[in-house]
């Protein structure tokens, strides 16, 4: 009889554990925009912007107010995004790469696509890598863990560009010039050059659809790093949205982004895998003022892109994933830095064996908890090992060791915020309350806040007694051979590095499989 | 049989009509608040305020991003809301009423409440009235069409003020003194000397919810003017918001004023009549600098409370009435002055036979259709007729032909919002682009932009040229013996002016009907 039972009891055992259908990993999108501020966007705040596919993603997801980018510059906070380490640790310092830039994303640094792809993600990054091109494409996306790559490695402005708007409008002010042309590549091919700007996004966001489509056939989940070009200087957009916004060329630029995003959701819900999508929407700095009104709106916060001001490093970030993570909004503190970590908490993958700067964001987005991190750390946009992070924010309150100017003009209002102002040190430390006072306009007399500041300093102290800096990328210096060229060796250079005809993936009825 | 066809359709001619219900008038609400400025609510893109309510009103209504007051002070951009008129026609210039004040609205001005008297509706005021109260209370709401008046008849930091937070939390900073105990009205009589600002929020949505409920019993319309004490300096809050919001003291009176706002929702529902009720948010001008981390927040915009710059005048817009107006954003001009022609619109009143400045929103509401004015007028907070008008704004463009400091400390980073920036002339005018340029940063060549800077000159002189100044109501000066005070002719005044006991109207079980 007791065998019986304990038969019985194994076949019930069984049964049940068999009839639980093992939750399918989710699949993985961050759509991330280059140079849009804190106040871009309409959801949060601009007057004039028109993104109505950005607006459906904030009502349905969770949209956070104290969310940052880890530098006030490209490329470093790229790289912080994609490896959940400070770009000190991984060697992305100081500024940023251009077109014949030596070094890259050093190629040991694990990212998330290679941990991704570890646990069985199909990987693709569709629009601006800025993590190197190198010798031979050593750092191009496809070296990193991304199964795909199409777009150009770089911003757009550090190569020649020429047409910006349908159907010939040319770019404003100057692009980078005495390089070769824009590339768009398609792995490691260069498929397009000069690039068609009028044409890219369409061509990234059909590429996507590509992407994902053949995952889904291939019953693969999969992550996709929608990284768009825009909203970075100089604005382009094709003819569905040039002339399409009152707030001119930056607004143009902005609709095209925001329907690519549509279109990315669109694509998700065709594919009936909408519910089991996590989306993750953010910029990677604030907005540069040195394009003035082409530059993007930092809305209430100061300064903007290259300084440690919140303006340069507070950034819109919008989760979405219907009927698993909250709707509404969070004031919890997090970052891009936070993602690696978060993203592996949902796939089930492993963290790399290295000093890790995130925190999983999962605590925020499915319990409605206080966040895991209370300290967050502003390095400037070029660091420098002898002065250290310039800023620590601890809770509600954020100390300024240093500051430097920003790109604005020489006439902006704001003198912190200009070119020509010169890196200041603060002792004591400038101290606000960002809670109260987002803006940084009032200090408080640290005097009165003594604990605070010891919090403040100790929490520099430990961070900056762990900190072991990567060798410095930036310091590998330039390499005009480095430059992407489709026909390499060819002569006149660089002016002959350019692709003849239309390439096979570019065809108006491209069909290839993208995995 | 042409006799039977015509005589069948006559009676089907008269059977339709007959069941044809004509429309019920709606409802008017306006919630009105008090130096709430244009980055001060969650929706408008505040990383730290909490204003669920307002956030419920937006996302079923719609919200402005182009709205402004008519003054960047009190008492003149409450007497344009009312009159549909500015302020230098109707009088209330320059600078705003205090306590002791001799002048108010002239009788002979024609208020909203005045004119919807005239086709049926009940009329009630709760909260800051600020147009005067004046010998014998000849000012007060009673004496300018409204049936109901409960509340402080001024900024409640023009009397002594004591507590502000519960339980017995000081305000901060000082109010000014000198003068009678701040009063509470309920119509002609004083109910309350020193009010409490604990208590008063609550103490005015009870007396709304009695106003409605005895309107819809009598199956009357009604119109209800929800003129919050908040969020104007001193910051108070009874038990319920005291310490909520992360924002600190601001936030907690926010919260507090976005608690009223539910509820007046929650009564139009409980009375049913929630699809007839039309609901208009707004504030009387931009945040109050001068009050620091406690006076408000501008947003993007530059400069607030007292100065021509956007963020004087700009304020927050939202107009729900479910199923009627339209749901989501506009970026159409409009503004307070034009509420008054917009309500006789909705309700069927006459505009009074005088010159109106305001403009029926009904196509931007209903029609999603461009606004009727491309022209706004910019006063300051103090109009001279030698100057005229400071600023004038022609669809996307805005010329300064004057600007004077604002409120903001001496070490406010833009200098010409603050206290000691002089008035400044400008020839040629500033000119700026709004839609790419809300912060007024990047002023345009007035060279490139003739034929905008004639159309703007033009637009001035012709309604500079229409400007009859009323009399100057603050010209009237000041007596301290018409200062309200509960018991007049008592010594020592004005430490006498006080109420003995709970007044049968603040009871706990209130229940005395309001119409």
């Amino acid at each position: 009889m007791k065998l019986l039972r304990l038969c019985v009891a194994s076949l019930v055992y069984l049964l049940v554990q068999g009839s639980a259908t093992p939750q399918a990993k989710p699949n993985i999108v961050i759509l991330f925009a280059d140079d849009v501020g804190f106040g871009d966007l309409s959801v949060y705040g601009h007057p004039t912007s028109s993104t109505p596919n950005l607006d459906k993603m904030a009502s349905e997801g969770l949209l956070f107010t104290q969310f940052y980018s880890s530098s006030p510059v490209c490329s470093p906070s790229r790289a912080a995004l994609l490896t959940g380490r400070y770009q000190t640790r991984n060697g992305v310092w100081p500024g940023v790469f251009f077109s014949p830039s030596v070094g890259g994303l050093p190629l040991n640094e694990t990212t998330i696509a290679e941990s991704l792809k570890d646990v069985g993600y199909k990987t693709g990054v569709f629009g601006k890598w800025h993590l190197g091109v190198g010798k031979d494409n050593e750092y191009l996306p496809t070296r990193q863990g991304f199964d795909t790559y199409m777009g150009i490695p770089f911003a757009h402005d550090m190569c020649p560009c020429l047409v910006c708007f349908y159907p010939k409008a040319p770019c404003f002010d100057q692009c980078q010039t005495g390089t070769t042309p824009c590339p768009l590549f398609h792995n490691e091919e260069i498929v397009q050059q000069p690039v068609d700007l009028t044409e890219i996004t369409a061509t990234l966001v059909k590429g996507a659809e590509s992407f994902i489509n053949s995952a889904v056939d291939q019953k693969s989940p999969f992550f996709l790093y929608m990284s768009f070009q825009h909203n970075h200087h100089p604005q382009f957009a094709g003819k569905m949205f040039t002339n399409s916004s009152i707030r001119g060329p930056y607004g143009d630029s902005l609709s095209e982004m925001d329907w690519g995003v549509g279109q990315i959701f669109q694509f998700l819900k065709n594919a009936g895998i909408d519910d089991n999508t996590f989306v993750l929407f953010s910029s990677d700095n604030g907005p540069s003022f040195v394009r003035q009104i082409r530059g993007g709106n930092g809305g209430l916060l100061r300064c903007g892109k290259g300084t440690t001001w919140e303006g340069g490093m507070r950034v819109p970030g919008i989760a979405w994933w219907p009927n698993k993570i909250r709707v509404g909004r969070t004031m919890e503190l997090a970052g891009t830095v936070d993602v690696f970590p978060t993203l592996m908490s949902l796939a089930g993958g492993k963290l790399p064996n290295v000093t890790m700067d995130g925190v999983d964001m999962a605590p925020i987005l499915f319990g409605n908890k206080k966040s895991g991190r209370s300290v967050y750390i502003y390095y400037p946009s070029s660091p420098d090992p002898k002065l250290g992070v310039y800023a620590v924010r601890w809770n509600q309150y954020k100390a300024h060791y240093y500051s430097n100017g920003g790109l604005a003009p020489d006439f902006y209002p704001d003198e912190v915020c200009r070119g020509n102002y010169s890196l200041h040190k603060y002792n004591p430390p400038l101290l606000y309350n960002l809670h109260n006072d987002p803006g940084e306009i009032y200090a408080l007399n640290v005097k009165d806040y003594s604990n605070v500041m010891k919090q403040i300093d100790d929490a520099k102290s430990a961070f900056e007694a762990g900190m072991v800096w990567g060798e410095s990328q930036m310091g590998r210096g330039l390499n005009p051979q480095y430059e992407p060229c489709a026909k390499p060796g060819c002569t006149p250079f660089p002016d002959c590095c350019t692709t003849d005809g239309v390439s096979e993936i570019l065809r108006p009825d491209m069909s290839i499989a993208f995995v």
